[in-house]
């Protein structure tokens, strides 16, 4: 199993994760928290492939199923023998998995050839829409619209990806990786805003 | 007309019913219904499709869309004349509705070829999916994520025919059938629920 | 560049805007500014060339992305300078946009040879579902779904264009386009619903 496949591994369940918490949060039932953990960890990528009219990823690797149902049951025993939800630590957790999907996405919107800003926007949606259409399904206004610079570090980081790859593989990667991470804790801790409107 | 399709068409309109009766609750107007109406009968449909990229079935048969239409208006005829919704009747059809399709959907995933889990998942978006975005669209949680063991009826009903499948084509679609049905019926009768956290 | 595309270009940019000021109403940052305003220009379409398994038309055309940054800088700007939102015009703005999209949706659902019924749907689609999801992601019940026959103008203006145009092509655009923006306005002006159930 190569190093670039463990990792979106590691950011599924990561979201999964996340989207159990909400499930817990909206007080759902077994199923509830498996459809929210699985659209939260999936969804972004499913949506990149359909548009890039690519096989969707889950559909022929079941481990990415698997990595969900065990994240969705270590997140029930968790949530039932402890009172607390570690915020923080989930926090950091969703900002490795964002950087890692991001990361991904943009490198796979490339592969299929589109054009740079596409492939931004695509490694964007890779990040972001698992998280909305969970945000969505719990009916609330999804948070990547409105908290702490969620999609805008995303896209400096896949920009970041786009700009360097033509000249260093290892570098565009790891740039992209640390852009995405870097700015995503920083605008937790200082709790960034970027409010283009006056109210 | 073969048995499968005239189910499926079956299971289609009673689908269509159930989202022109949202759409009531609601107090939409004539195109509100029509839409919910389309979307519980054929969006469950239209997912698995896009995910197997198989051509989405009700563009090439109208039929689909001629069922949604008739049972709008029959859900309209009926509302104006009765001053009560049939809920009993109703979950009953739903059932049977959901039972079609979980098959149908099941069987279309294998005859493409993804994995036992894969089908199982498609099989069971198929019968749910449709239900989940007609919520959506009326800004609620959706009804699966939270009630009745709904989604898990689908599971249980696609993996049986996963498994028998091999063996015998008809006991496949039987068992399946029955229990998705079956459990369905239960779980409302009973009001079963599958709660995996404390509150 | 050809009129076709520059009309598809305006009513993107026109879509865009509507979906800003949504953003706006509801507080959203930058970045829920452009997701928004993108959603709303081009969510319509993306659905349709997936149901179609057409090429995503923005995929390849950055043009479009182009178009709904500067759209949402300018409302932007707009919104910050002045205090009002300008309803009338921007109505009469979004009923353009409406009628330039169910023509171009229609045109290219039949030019992928589905039936006269499916592009009609795929042409209503083109116009209404870009509003839709971003009603559901602002958590509102759509607007389509309940007001002022938003998709009836546009399955009238479709079944005109697919009734006409075996007969005369700038004809079948023609009427089209007039029928969806005057349906539209008057529906506007008058206030015409057209309510399926006695409350």
């Amino acid at each position: 199993m190569d190093m670039v496949y463990m990792m979106d591994l590691i950011g599924c369940g990561v979201f999964a994760i996340s989207g159990a918490i909400m499930a817990y949060k909206r007080k759902m039932d077994g199923v509830g928290v498996l459809v929210l953990a699985a659209v939260t960890a999936i969804g972004g990528g499913t949506v990149r492939d359909l548009l890039l009219d690519a096989p969707v990823f889950w559909l022929t690797q079941p481990n990415y199923i698997y990595v969900i149902i065990t994240a969705s049951i270590l997140a029930i025993i968790w949530l039932n023998y402890s009172e607390k939800i570690p915020e923080k630590a989930l926090e950091i957790a969703d900002a490795i998995g964002l950087a890692l999907f991001v990361v991904m996405g943009t490198s796979k919107a490339l592969s299929y050839g589109v054009s740079d800003v596409t492939a931004i926007i695509l490694g964007m949606m890779t990040g972001c829409f698992g998280g909305m259409i969970r945000d969505v399904l719990a009916n609330e206004v999804p948070m990547i619209l409105q908290k702490e610079l969620y999609a805008m570090c995303c896209i400096v980081g896949a920009s970041l990806y786009v700009l360097i790859i033509p000249f260093h593989h290892d570098l565009a990667i790891g740039s992209a990786f640390s852009a995405v991470l870097l700015l995503r804790l920083a605008a937790i801790k200082w709790k960034w805003q970027m409010y283009v409107f006056k109210y």
